[in-house]
């Protein structure tokens, strides 16, 4: 590796495109969709449509001129019908709410009149008919296998069944095995060779994963959150006091979606915290989740020891209606453990958490959202919002890692898991924070323990605190090892953590360094697709289809424009050779030629190389010259 | 965390001072020496000026008005004699050699006519006097503490003999072992209280480290690399093909040390290559590390099977007399291995590995620089140039990590290692590249095993592949987690591997992200001199000491502008909150409320707590108005 030279040094380079989600274009990818044509197993026989991109590549060019195929890749794809262009999607509608008909075939839900309506647009509000439970973790348990349930399944598996059988040929039974259902220090994570539809109504029922689907969000996509899945990312968006247009927060979701989020969290404050809301939710292909105690706050006026359990029912109850997926509630944070956290270094850093805390010292009394655990159970099992179980005493820094505040807390989520679970809702758990990589999987195998393996959703975490602006990589770090050790879905973490308030190309950064540890604990965790994916750019780089390691990779166009920044002239992209070595030299064309020399000897590589290394040798030093001929 | 309005989408926003490393300066740090006046312990009794960054405090404001003084914190500095305003420097002339006393009072050196000599510098050239041995590790297995010994014992320790008892009475002694000589998965790492000058001796004399210190580089600032000392970074610098000024590339060197490279490796080819070495050298204070397979190619004009062990061994004696410290010596990769290579997905992508691999087919023998190794090593030996024994067939791509031909070859490093202590040569170990996750610590147990402790060198590794243009953070995740396990040095990677030639934004992302990742393994590995720096930052940020805040963190300059883009006025930085929460809420005042209730009681903050809970109450709600007075 070289410096370039640095004349006048120019302030980095970006895309030109950050305007707009829909001048985003990712080079040769297409939408495609798996259908379930004459092979549906899901109660009440819905077809389904399953969404993925797909990434043509070109075909590898043999010495003899022949042409070798490489199959398109297929991807994970979070953008939903935003990004499909036989869809006219419109922000005043709203998306088309394709589950809608999943939700009243199964007969248990009614039609009537919420307690708030935006105007605009046309929806219809439901509810559980009475005495009855709409959760996937309720249909699992009782064997019924959802659409929502088959859907993940096929969206797990990329859509193909042989991913497993690709990765065998590609790299050998036993090599491939490294790869695949290895020793590691995944706690009990088994990822499947191919995900059933029984699989994940199994892993649903037993609450080891979650499919976050409120029947009022009919217009999502169903995904997955558990250890033996892909892991998944969360974005946080959401207006600020500072007044932000409502299209601009649709644009905001998109935006994190485009690049890969799998859910978002709406964390706004401010007016319009409700029609924000609606617009959010009626265009999101993704879940939702919400803290809905900022909400409740804003209607005491930000007092938290005037905030009631009546107040915090009635916003739950509206969100739900709106269709939140899953609600962060900080019932953990008990009276009796704020003591524990005054001689921390940094005391209690979450708002939700402190919001909490303020309010039992002001009243002297236990948390309501604990007193009052049962009947927010009820709510959320009316609508199948999941409960995301907040860490309001997470450590703000370093020094409080792992201490006895946050690990007391932990028990009690332990506790408020199995009463969920008891009546049927699905949970996960949050986790922090800042914690140094030696104790990291303490957390882990703590939060399995306690929590019956719940999912864990966690915050990052920070590995340092010493890089504010840097964050995204000090947590990056930390977020990569944790969801290899078990965590199921990251809460990403932008460089203007503890700074101020991401623009978009901070969320752009925070999603896109997220997707990185995710893609990186997938592989560890033994993932077919995940190793599927890097082995398609390693062949493309190693074969010179600069276009192909473009359109591969997570930002194409970056990747592109860092190429071009060297060498800018397009026959560049067609040349066996690049910038780090330049064309007089280049490490990947030995093997190439080593490779070259058995196919024209007919015999394996191996044996060519064992066998033939003397005529090797002086074929080399005859035709040393044509070698390098560029 | 709330996403700001992004009408009118600015590019990003970056430093305006990346023009030279003159115009930065860390807002209020200055430069200190610890000297050790009358209390010197090396061999030869040299009084030592031991360099730091000393980043000055503001006081933290108690409630009833008193001041608590922070003191200041000092942190290692790799930018020598250039950040010092006391000292004059000029790149015609060099640093000052502070290093040739020490050299030459140990009376087992001469002066002679070197081979090339560069017009300008005026320089003395120093071997070894026929028969002796000028390496530390030769005076270190003699019991001999050098000057380069006791230097870096002060270095490491950050000129404080107690960071570990002020981390105990910060943290407590039972949360502050939690933080040092804690259980971990760093392979028989011992990270010692208080590093002493003896400590340092037996380390270096049994190989587990290495200062690399030529004595023909006597402008050093003597630095060690072994696995119980503070992890280390390299950058690579070097002029391409395409003209940079000499001038250019002293200034890259001086950029990359002054955001923390420990070392540099001059990778330059094409013109002026030697001449180039000889500016950079004269004028770092780093050690300098070079791979002279790149010099010798250019000698036979870029044909790998033209060179000869002859003119290999000349660019070698030509380069230590320059004063290179470190060689990377691709001497592992045997004509055996080389088939192992075929079957690869992205075959040899190491470039010294390839030219080597090159010459052994043409020639079908074995590797040069395996059957004269003994000859390196005398060369080695009589200038004190450590090896540093290339990693030729790493893998390079995920699907290619810890094969037979990577793990073949590092048994031959082994064995090399042992014949270079043999001849007390200082030996480190060169190892990959792309590694996923979960097959990171094979790596590092193996190498330990097999190189017998000797230091290890790793280049990230990269975790996944399908992130070009962003594998400084891929392989920061990588490079944390083996610094962790035990690697004692990490080489960079920036935004442009695999994609072009760094620029200046590019060589600063890619030392910061690498500073992260030492930082955060030297965090885990218990240094409590790591820990003392996150402590400080963290109090400064729940204290909301902005300004401490960006002093202390990595880039003082990018966190105050990231601050500025939503809070840019100058009360900002005095004001009790930040743009995350708002001013009318603020998550981490609740604990500074609680303290400061305990402080105005005079009890211990627990007992308020448990006791007082019922006082605090009614307070809260009486004085509930004044609290969030802004």
């Amino acid at each position: 590796m070289r410096v370039m030279p640095t004349k006048g040094e120019k302030p980095k380079m970006r895309e030109k495109d950050l305007k707009n989600s829909d001048e985003i274009r990712f080079p040769r990818s297409r939408k495609v969709y798996v259908e379930t044509n004459g092979n549906v197993v899901n109660e009440g026989k819905h077809p389904l449509r399953v969404p993925f991109r797909e990434i043509e590549l070109s075909p590898s060019k043999r010495r003899d001129g022949s042409l070798e195929e490489n199959p398109p890749v297929r991807v994970y794809d979070t953008s939903g019908p935003w990004t499909d262009p036989n869809v006219k999607c419109d922000v005043t509608t709203g998306l088309p709410p394709h589950r809608r008909e999943w939700i009243l075939s199964r007969g248990d839900v009614e039609e009537y009149e919420p307690r708030k309506l935006v105007p605009g647009f046309r929806r219809v509000t439901l509810r559980a008919k009475p005495g009855r439970c709409v959760t996937q973790m309720h249909y699992a348990k009782k064997g019924i296998i959802t659409p929502e349930m088959e859907f993940v399944a096929i969206r797990e598996n990329l859509g193909r069944q042989i991913a497993f059988e690709i990765l065998q040929e590609q790299m050998g039974k036993e090599r491939s095995s490294l790869f695949h259902q290895h020793k590691g220090e995944s706690f009990g994570a088994q990822i499947p060779k191919f995900v059933t539809p029984e699989f994940v109504r199994q892993e649903v029922a037993r609450g080891r994963a979650i499919i976050p689907a409120n029947i009022n969000h009919p217009e999502s996509e169903p995904m997955i959150i558990g250890r033996n899945f892909l892991v998944k990312i969360n974005a946080n968006i959401g207006n600020s006091a500072v007044a932000s247009s409502i299209e601009e927060e649709v644009e905001k979701m998109r935006w994190a979606t485009l690049w890969g989020a799998d859910t978002v969290m709406d964390l706004s404050t401010g007016k319009n915290i409700y029609e924000t809301r609606e617009w959010i939710i009626r265009n999101s292909p993704v879940p939702v989740g919400t803290v809905p105690i900022y909400e409740a706050l804003e209607k005491v006026g930000g007092k938290p020891e005037e905030l009631t359990w009546e107040i915090f029912r009635d916003t739950l109850i509206e969100q739900a209606e709106q269709g939140v997926d899953y609600f962060t509630i900080h019932a953990g944070v008990r009276l009796a453990y704020i003591p524990l956290t005054a001689k921390r270094m940094t005391g209690i850093v979450s708002r939700g958490g402190s919001i909490i805390a303020k309010w039992c010292l002001a009243h002297h009394q236990e948390n309501f959202l604990y007193t009052h655990f049962r009947e927010i159970c009820e709510i959320m099992r009316t609508y199948d919002v999941a409960f995301s179980l907040g860490d309001g005493l997470r450590p703000g820094s370093i020094a409080d890692a792992n201490d006895e505040a946050q690990f007391a807390e932990l028990e009690t989520l332990g506790e408020l898991t199995k009463i969920a679970w008891e009546m049927d809702c699905q949970v996960m758990i949050e986790g922090p924070g800042h914690i140094p990589m030696h104790l990291i999987k303490e957390n882990v195998e703590k939060q399995i323990e306690i929590c019956g393996e719940a999912p864990f959703y966690t915050l990052g975490p920070l590995t340092t605190d010493i890089a504010p602006g840097y964050d995204h990589i000090t947590s990056a770090i930390g977020a990569a090892m944790i969801a290899w050790y078990g965590t199921a879905m990251l809460c990403y973490v932008t460089p203007k953590e503890h700074l101020g308030l991401p623009n978009k190309q901070d969320v752009k950064e925070g999603v896109i360094a997220y997707k990185i540890a995710a893609h990186a604990a997938d592989l560890a965790k033994g993932h077919p697709g995940a190793q599927y994916h890097d082995n398609a750019l390693s062949k493309a780089r190693f074969e010179f289809r600069w276009e192909d390691q473009f359109n591969l990779s997570l930002d194409p166009h970056l990747a592109r424009e860092y190429h071009d920044e060297t060498l800018p002239a397009e026959g560049a992209k067609l040349a066996h050779f690049c910038s780090m070595c330049g064309p007089r030299f280049c490490s990947m064309k030995i093997t190439q030629e080593v490779r070259e020399y058995a196919m024209q000897k007919g015999i394996s590589e191996e044996e060519a190389l064992l066998k033939g290394m003397q005529e090797k040798a002086e074929e080399f030093v005859a035709t040393g010259g044509e070698i390098y001929r560029e």
